[in-house]
């Protein structure tokens, strides 16, 4: 096999009460990448689609990502990377994640997968970091592994695959500002109180014994963020009016997605997460933001691969 | 049915990452109790031995617990209680559950078990606030469940069961200091980085994944406490050299159990626990400070009634 064509999804860091740790997988929502090798050794973006985004391996983070697994690996041929970019970068659900993770699960799987999801985080997160100028693996984890994961530990990498409930669906929504990662992170307090950490680790276990136990009423029960969400949600407006409307309408839970501006919600069945978007949708209609809308199964694949 | 007699078991709370809502249940440690149908309308605490505890119901957990139970039921007969208390009060491994949690069930199973566990919980809470001044469930939860629970929730009460891998112990060894409970809350700090808080809820979530799973692994990397631990260990003479024996002698890990002085192991298998025991016995053996020590399977059901 010479060349491969892959889905590379969009996903949801921080889950709420699972800041920095948790995350999951979206299934309708990604970019394409095709991963060529070349006889010519090193590594060459040779078209990117949807944005704007640098041609040189070395300030792209799919380009960095590919650089830091190809030292690894010294195969004695290159190769060419093509992204075909639908996720907007900075909209909170892993445009960059999609890139790094994207060109070493193609390369990994035009070199024979020497490789397991670990090590091709560890190889993403290289990419991650020139757009974060953070190693972490919030969003490579679930774009790699699928489903819903937990970042244990970044150093050393320990990623935990957790199961899905099949009926969970997500409701996206992407309002057209622009949240600097800067500013959200300046806005989040150094100290929390303990009785706000103690509940925020109450809701952890509670989500991952619901995610376990397919219990979409405790996943629901569980899906509060004591500690980051008051500070970032003001950086997002009609927050509050967001997460009341998907409640209405049915959702189990809402947060904000990554660092945002995108707001997830969490639904039980396809249907509900319909009524969900709508329900959101009538929120930001009244206002002079642009946004997006998305519905997905959560994905408990990740990477796809499209043809070979 | 008119007297039951059962072993109501002690306990251990927090579980390092866990603090506030984690804990299991032991097996070959706890009380005896004896419940009794008496025509006489009331609760009457008519044999107490093992440690000097009041008979005044309305002074002594077990009879506070049942008053409250009583006050809910109104049945036209009383009930007698007898306590053969083997857990020694303030040693941390949840004495005055054991008795605020036995009496309830015992009059529950002669009542027909027209309560749940859940409901046994609320009631038992009100005896514990006697002992420790606060209604919290960290003990009473894992005494009538069994195994390993999650307080979700103390208001409204809602406790999860986790499943409890079939290999794991605890060691537990009692040195005989006291800690006041009142010392043990104020050396608490009111905030914690969050920093430390994320490492916690990240350990929490690992932990309860690890116990889903049989991962004794995950267990041993989930069982830190970066938050209370580095407090209360300073109240417990030769705290860390018991952990580092613990540890050498093949322990998952260790931790303060409750609020202490009693330090638990958890460990795969009861050849290591013992092994455990050995060697944390030989921290305390060059002390001049007395201590117990006890190896138990974890206590997957909880309450047992001894006949009936």
């Amino acid at each position: 096999m010479n060349e491969i064509r892959i889905f590379s999804p969009a996903t949801v860091a921080n889950v709420s009460c699972g800041f920095d740790v948790l995350g999951f997988c979206l299934d309708s929502v990604g970019d394409e990448m095709v991963i060529r090798k070349t006889d010519k050794k090193g590594i060459y973006i040779t078209k990117i689609e949807g944005y704007d985004l640098p041609y040189e391996a070395e300030k792209n983070v799919a380009g960095v990502s590919a650089l830091a697994m190809y030292a690894d690996a010294k195969p004695d041929f290159g190769f060419e990377i093509e992204i075909y970019k639908n996720i907007k970068p900075g909209s909170g659900v892993g445009s960059s994640s999609a890139s790094a993770a994207g060109s070493v699960f193609g390369m990994n799987v035009l070199l024979g997968n020497p490789y397991n999801n670990t090590e091709l985080s560890y190889f993403a997160m290289k990419g991650e970091a020139l757009a974060s100028q953070s190693e972490h693996a919030d969003n490579i984890a679930p774009a790699l592994f699928g489903g819903f994961t937990l970042v244990k530990s970044v150093s050393p990498l320990e990623i935990l695959e957790i199961p899905t409930p099949n009926n969970l669906y997500a409701t996206i929504i992407h309002p057209q500002i622009e949240i600097k990662t800067s500013e959200a992170r300046a806005i989040l307090p150094k100290d929390v109180a303990l009785k706000d950490a103690i509940l925020q680790w109450a809701n952890v276990g509670s989500l991952i014994h619901g995610l376990h136990t397919n219990n979409y009423g405790l996943i629901e029960r569980s899906l509060h963020d004591a500690i980051v969400e008051p500070h970032r949600s003001k950086l997002i407006p009609l927050y509050q009016d967001v997460k009341a409307a998907a409640k209405t309408a049915g959702a189990l839970g809402s947060g904000i997605s990554g660092s945002g501006p995108s707001i997830f919600s969490l639904c039980e069945g396809i249907n509900t997460a319909k009524s969900v978007e709508q329900a959101i949708r009538k929120v930001y209609a009244n206002s002079d933001i642009e946004f997006d809308t998305y519905v997905s199964k959560i994905n408990a694949e990740g990477m796809k691969i499209l043809n070979n």
